[in-house]
């Protein structure tokens, strides 16, 4: 079997997300899967680095997938931007290992959660989350430091009661505000469902005074949901990278 | 009077154009003036530095209202950005001598056009126009240099017969390719009725080959257009900034 790892990016404006779901024929994978098949003249199955929710956005997603026939990976590239849509683009094709699999060899992620603090620019508008009010960004950056390392984040998800590890590392967090954007961008070794945009909304409630810089070593130590902020919408976030 | 002059952005693409016609809701020039004239309660007519056709966007159109009483700039700011659409916004308010005029007193404009030359990134898709083949930047750089200067461009209009001039200075061209994108930026005293959409056609065709460098010459000197190329779609147009 050929192994042939794409860099992906896709407008999630459309979408229920990455995950195929029955009879869903709007997903990422979904259409990724047509196209290849017709490709391969064989059903063929796509693994991301993980699944992206409904709405949410990806500037490099990372997936791969496994076909019978050898493909030059320019030709792959120039066949699925044709035939999937102009909100899907793979940006690159490689072959690699057998033994590749986009999330299980994935190493760590960054993720991208934009606030517009005032009426955003046009250009970008489908693409951030405009707040009502004007947080604090220094405030947001002391809570950030927080949350830094390796602790159990199931405050910071929308998981009931689960018997897998809710552990995982952040590795780093970068707040930072221009023309009339705050940006928070996370690099961790996982994320738990929602996590990012519970994040995203729990330090816009801190940077907004609503909540105390403290709430998240409450949130981390409870590990109950009920303390962190809201799920901000999906269509401020965005996943930029994957790393191996 | 009291005389406010704006500087605006659009996303173009749901519009018909700037110009208010007759019964048409769907102009930006429309637009503008409901939300104005709530605003001050009496009829605003506004002015902009030029109509950019249905389809064109803009980075920085320019435009001036008057009306009878005076406002805070920041509250027309506020007022009008909350009441337009998400997809036209004010950056700047300012108030002005009564003798502006953003058409009149503009002294030059720059314009935007962006070829695509591969799929384009699905974040800028609908502000390019993604063409079929890739034109060799440097031949369009050299056709574009034969254009800088006073000419009568009216063999790059869609005008008919017309007593008016159609004499106009351009003052630079910039032609830059990255990522996928070459950009035609173009900066001139006037732009007559589909200039630049046939400007970037004709260089177009000359960076496929399809037309020689020299055409320019010609066309030029025969002020016809059926020697120009093609008016390219609307989408990948942009009004980027109007100097005083």
């Amino acid at each position: 079997m050929y192994n042939y790892k794409m860099i992906i990016q896709y407008d999630g404006s459309r979408y229920n997300g990455w995950q195929r779901q029955g009879n869903v024929n709007q997903t990422i994978q979904q259409r990724f899967e047509n196209v290849l098949s017709i490709m391969c003249d064989e059903k063929i199955e796509i693994f991301a680095s993980g699944r992206t929710d409904a709405g949410v956005h990806a500037m490099g997603q990372v997936a791969n997938f496994k076909c019978r026939t050898e493909f030059a990976c320019e030709e792959i590239l120039s066949y699925v931007n044709r035939y999937l849509p102009e909100d899907i683009k793979v940006i690159t094709v490689e072959q690699v290992d057998e033994r590749f699999h986009s999330r299980l060899c994935a190493t760590s992620k960054t993720y991208e959660y934009t606030l517009a603090t005032e009426k955003p620019d046009v250009f970008v508008r489908k693409y951030v989350y405009h707040t009502y009010q004007k947080p604090d960004a220094r405030r947001m950056e002391c809570a950030a430091e927080k949350l830094i390392g390796t602790h159990d984040f199931h405050g910071f998800s929308s998981l009931g009661k689960t018997k897998k590890s809710t552990v995982r590392t952040i590795n780093s967090i970068e707040i930072s505000e221009k023309n009339g954007m705050i940006k928070i961008k996370v690099n961790g070794n996982g994320f738990l469902y929602n996590m990012m945009r519970i994040l995203a909304g729990t330090l816009y409630e801190i940077g907004i005074g609503e909540k105390s810089v403290n709430v998240i070593d409450d949130i981390l130590r409870a590990k109950d949901r009920q303390y962190a902020g809201a799920t901000l919408p999906a269509c401020g976030l965005t996943l930029l990278e994957v790393f191996y």
